[in-house]
């Protein structure tokens, strides 16, 4: 085995043993250095580490710190996997694509199922509460009211909060940060664990029903990418339940094939737009993304209408509880003739200007308010509780104490509902008015947020509204989103937003109705799309998603429109809030773009020794202690005499399979090529990829003292095909190859002839730009 | 000047003369080497000639050959471009970002422009005609009817296709395969001229007003396509119209993303959907995706439908002469209720399966039809004259003649449209029918092609059509549709696709009708979805654009099932038919997956020698030669010692850079690094790429004998950074290394030391299927 640094590589190649000292002296350098970390526990040191220098580095959110692994997206190919290849039979391939698309159909079927039992669980669980509330409102006992109202709320909030704060601390949030990263090849193994799918979907139904301002929208994208992980895993070890037939799946690619089919499911499901899932998965989810992708997910999605069609149907004939009203469309609004002429548009780019500001800052505060209850947080479980009580208490008190502001409003005469509202559902909540006059502000805030949007959106209610009201209304939503999300509580940012946004849009109706004649249920509409474009930055799924929400083909132009200017307005001052809290997270998130400094750096620049190879033919004991003293995933293999004329380059080696070799203990007690031994002992799925940390552990093995001495021919499981940079490459271009194939090893080899034929690997964490301003600090002045 | 095989290597680097005989020796097999071609006239030859192995390859079709360059999507680093980084101004880098922008303004309201001009011309146009053949119908003069309706006809389809062969040949078919194979990094040059454009967008106009069964959906993709290549060229050199400020744009690059918003602006002007070009040029056209690109794509496509909406306004009031009606969506059936149950399902899925069938056999017939009618074409411009009026006239017998066979229906009492139809518009046309009746059959032959699919999506109308009127007219636009496609005007596909989709969709609903309660209209709607499924095999982009033509999203999860369906049915037998045409015009695609047998090859089986090298620097003498006798666009850059210890790969540099150094003549006369001199006298954007084949030409230079035997340094403009791989690479991962980075060069470096620093360099041809298999003929057998 040799070890080198990247700098002075030791050309002394031959005295083995000589090597092996260097490498024993050396263990604490090794450890200290920044190759990718394995999954271990200690694995996220070496990032935090690096990232030390900068000073905006602030401790993970969610308190309990999860491992990161990085994902492989490269082909491997060795000579086991090609002998496979060879050896695979129509059949075979048939069962595998066969087998893609069944789990396609499951993950659809599955994903509308539980976005349908979500959707029933909070109609009936916050239906229950506000009947209760309004029960007690009628017979005028308004402390009483507040009393159960509020308890309600705190004890839905407080069971979420304890399953996510004991059980599955992942849970927390929106989930959508994470899918992206887990999708750039970041996985935090925790975050598509059964256990948090599980906290997530009742975590979910709770806060919603608890009446937080938050959305089940985030929430279900990261179940739908629970389910097809869940599925895809190839059952469970533990309890003994292996399909064999699962284990195509186990590789990185079709794992994150499977879980953008699901986040695209999630979107599905919970707007009802399939469309819209698809291209959320693609603009905003996915980091790569192929035409046979595209295809699969749009099944996924086709499912996920289908069942959520039946299912609605089924609904309306009063079988599912106090869930029952409303079609497929979410917030339709086709009815409305929604005619606007051009000189309209200067309404509209103002609406969008400022709903970009408001985006803008929304992403600045929800900053500053995650930085902040990560420090309460992170004191433990007890805190995280006593932190969504408080915040539970208060969106009490708002939505409760805030309507007593409002001025009732008579009840107009050519309604078509009753006024007041009897029941639950309707839009004219009598509150503490007298009889025939209804609180505007009541129906917005004692409702379910889904209601109070279809309130806001409905067309030709103009005069429904107070200006005061509205204006309280917004503030109120405004805030409460912001201080509500980072609460240990799955939480979606979309509702929050588009409350805000269809309240702040009426908001400008209102100035600007004396002088357009302009719809305010289209302002509301083209509010929530500005106010979406400010904070989340996307395009053409926030548009297909709008469409699919309201059905209103005829306002497309104006809502483009709307989106294109609030996101570059947006764009000045900060990042998407996914993004935001990706970089938050500290998750090594792989940009697609190089950045402009990079392009002054080549790939030697960055690479930092030292490096740790093997032989073709390698001594068991050096292998075992390489394994135990670093925490490097891939080795590079050097073929030396006599096996090769001069030392060169073999292929890498992953972490994984050399256990894998060891475990089987497939050694020779010579110095030869014995690579037939494994070729015959072993199979390529043996070498397939455990999921969730329940690989092979150095620990499991039971090598003797005699075995040590043996030696292992690493040929067969090397991948002779790794991609490789010269030393000299650009920086950018390196991270432009690393990035669009998905890699997770990048060998960088020599310029000049003469020398180990491996300077060194590159991984995630050498392109971050943390990682990279550490070696290079003036390139952080200069920016 | 070294020249070498990259099977046996020339150990002898020293000898520059000896090398020089043996390139003279050599021409003849460089000029048989498969190295990629120079964009002059023999660059075809290559490319056929390694095609001559496989058996299907057919002459181009559109007879006029051109040559055929490959774009570079790769970012050329050499010491001149990292100079002309340094010294960017953030001015310049914010004018680069503000051109960008405004060029997709451009484009969108040119395309946007020239979609509506295109639209008011063919309404006139065909308006005017049917209007005159009715007019004589009234005072049954049957035969001067036929008269003038067929001369009409023949005279607007010789204008079209004398324009198509004597001025822009390539402007024929639909155009969206070459915009395909352009995105792809296939640049066939005249496809994007300005006469190109001209043609495409008068020729349309006359192919659609003459009646034949096509439409004008993909020579707007093509027109928006030639409209962003012309604005984005940066003027004209030979008007001295060079606007210095557009030099920004003198790269593949740039240009590639021009060229995808201008397809994305031509579906987005066609349809009037907006959304769906977006995803159209996403899924179907563009082969390299960026997300900053979706986002300016989006743009592009709102700008053309909010100007389309502005000015469809603007004609309400009759200020267009006969187009006027309508609203931005073509075929709102929105109006409709369109319930569905769960058991209709079956229906529908029958439908999707045969309408998978149909599409895969239209495919299959267009291909036949295509190769016959290459023939013709090839022969001259007369007989592709001859070819269209023969079209034409059956085409005219066809849709006067069939309707003779249709009963007259008599006009039912509660129709709210006039019965039978008065002036042009309307769809009970009398034709030879007795008062009070009308001629269903003529209701859909002797309309413009948008108002028949109109008549056919109109809900409530399942007894308008009779059965054998519907079989009649389904046949005869089947069979014309493909007998249209290939003859010498522009014409798309999507019309006649969706026309005999649409009468497909009401013949199977005719024998579902008495078992389901289900819409006719509804069911001409996912007949047509089928059939587009089938022949296009796109998805989400089919999706979105039948949504946003019919404004019903109530049917959506209706229409991705059955796209679902008949696409998986359609793909076990054939292509898409643009990737079809793709292939039959042998344009060299690269696919976006590896072939299979790719996985048992590596790097240096498909390169093949002799390989073109200069030193460092240069004789000139060499330089010109090499350029003179070689057709190669990328040459190796090896320093030698005294500039380097051992040879060593020092980069790529590239004939059009070359030529650019020659021009200016910077040599010294000693062998000496004199690279400050191309760093002083030039900047970076003289290496600009010129538009259209404008570049530099060896011809151009005038080099005194004394100069040729100067030297040239020509480290200041070789690209430093090439990407490399491994001779022993699989080819498979080099294939996907090459598509997904967009390269043009792949330089291919030994395995094993003391060897010369490259082996050969792979390009695009290289990876093509016909090449490999003339290699290794028992993979062709194998398959």
């Amino acid at each position: 085995m040799a070890e080198r640094t990247g700098a002075a590589p030791d050309q002394d190649l031959e005295n083995n043993d000589k090597d092996m000292w260097a490498l024993r002296r050396n263990i604490s350098d090794i450890l200290e250095s920044h190759q990718e970390p394995h999954l271990q526990s200690p694995a996220r040191e070496p990032l935090l580490r690096s990232r030390t220098n900068t000073t905006s580095q602030i401790a993970l959110i969610g308190a309990n710190v999860c491992p990161i692994e990085s994902l492989d997206y490269e082909l491997i190919e060795n000579d086991l996997i090609k002998q496979n290849w060879r050896s695979r039979t129509k059949a075979q391939i048939f069962q595998y694509i066969f087998l893609k698309w069944t789990f396609a159909l499951l993950i659809g079927l599955t994903t509308g199922l539980v976005g349908f039992f979500n959707n029933i669980a909070v109609e009936n669980l916050a239906g229950f509460k506000l009947l209760l509330a309004n029960y007690l409102m009628l017979s005028r006992k308004y402390y009483l009211a507040f009393a159960a109202y509020a308890s309600c709320n705190v004890v839905l909030a407080t069971a979420a909060a304890a399953l996510c704060a004991y059980i599955a601390p992942a849970a927390a949030g929106s989930g959508i940060p994470e899918v992206k990263a887990y999708l750039n090849g970041v996985d935090a193994h925790v975050i598509l664990a059964p256990s948090t799918l599980f906290v997530k979907i009742f975590g979910s139904i709770g806060g919603v029903a608890a009446g937080f301002v938050v959305g089940k929208e985030g929430p279900m994208v990261h179940t739908g990418a629970c389910i097809a992980n869940l599925l895809g895993q190839g059952g469970s070890r533990k309890y003994h339940l292996t399909w064999t037939w699962l284990r195509f799946f186990k590789n990185d690619r079709d794992r994150r094939d499977l879980i953008t089919c699901g986040a695209a499911a999630g979107v599905a499901a919970a707007f009802r737009a399939p469309v819209g899932g698809v291209l959320f998965a693609l603009e905003e989810a996915a980091s790569w993304w192929r035409s046979a992708l595209l295809w699969r997910t749009f099944f996924t999605t086709a499912v996920v209408a289908v069942v959520l069609r039946a299912l609605i149907r089924f609904c309306r004939s009063g079988n599912c509880g106090l869930f029952g009203k409303g079609g497929l469309i979410m917030f339709d609004v086709s009815s409305a003739v929604t005619g606007y002429k051009t000189d309209d548009l200067l309404a509209v780019i103002f609406l969008a200007v400022i709903g970009g500001l408001l985006g803008s800052l929304y992403n600045y505060l929800v900053d500053k308010v995650l930085r902040t209850y990560s420090i309460i947080n992170e004191k433990g479980p007890r805190f995280k509780l006593l932190l969504v009580m408080a915040i539970s208490l208060l969106t009490s008190c708002c939505s409760y104490g805030l309507p007593w502001l409002a001025k009732c409003t008579p009840c107009s005469i050519d309604l078509k509902e009753p006024c007041p509202t009897i029941g639950r559902s309707g839009n004219f909540k009598n509150f503490q008015c007298p009889p025939n006059h209804y609180n505007d502000l009541a129906s917005l805030f004692l409702n379910t947020n889904d209601d109070a949007i279809r309130n806001l959106f409905s067309t030709g209610t103009g005069k429904e509204f107070q200006v005061t009201s509205l204006l309280i209304f917004f503030l109120g939503v405004y805030t409460l989103g912001i201080i509500t999300y980072g609460i240990a509580i799955p939480s979606g940012l979309f509702i929050p937003v588009i409350l805000a946004g269809a309240s702040y849009g009426r908001l400008v109706w209102t100035l600007f109705s004396p002088i357009f004649e302009i719809d305010a249920g289209l302002f509301a509409l083209l509010g929530a799309a500005s106010l979406l474009g400010g904070t989340m930055r996307m395009t053409v799924s926030l548009c297909v998603i709008m469409l699919e929400l309201t059905n209103n083909l005829l306002i497309l132009p104006l809502v483009m429109v709307v989106l294109l200017i609030s996101k570059t307005i947006a764009d000045i001052f900060n990042k998407g809030v996914y993004d935001q809290i990706v970089e938050m997270k500290g998750l090594p998130f792989m940009e697609a773009h190089a950045e402009p400094y990079m392009k002054h750096l080549v790939a030697a620049d960055v690479v930092s020794g030292p490096l740790v190879s093997f032989n073709g033919v390698e001594k068991v004991g050096n292998i075992v202690h390489a394994l135990k003293w670093t925490r490097h995933n891939g080795f590079p293999v050097i073929d030396e005499p006599p096996f090769s004329d001069a030392p060169e380059l073999c292929g890498l080696v992953l972490r994984s399979h050399l256990l894998v070799v060891l475990k089987k203990k497939i050694f020779s007690s010579e110095r030869v090529l014995s690579g037939q031994g494994i070729l015959t002992r072993c199979k390529a799925f043996d070498f397939g990829k455990a999921g969730l940390g329940k690989g092979l552990k150095l620990e499991d093995l039971d090598i003797s003292a005699e075995e040590m001495e043996m030696y292992a021919d690493l040929h067969p499981i090397t991948n002779t095909s790794p991609y490789t940079v010269v030393e000299s490459m650009s920086l950018a271009k390196a991270a432009l190859l690393f990035r669009e194939l998905g890699l997770r090893h990048l060998c960088v080899v020599p310029k000049t002839p003469g020398r180990p034929p491996i300077t060194g690997i590159l991984t995630r964490h050498d392109f971050m730009p943390e990682h990279i301003m550490g070696i290079y600090p003036h390139i952080a002045r200069c920016k």
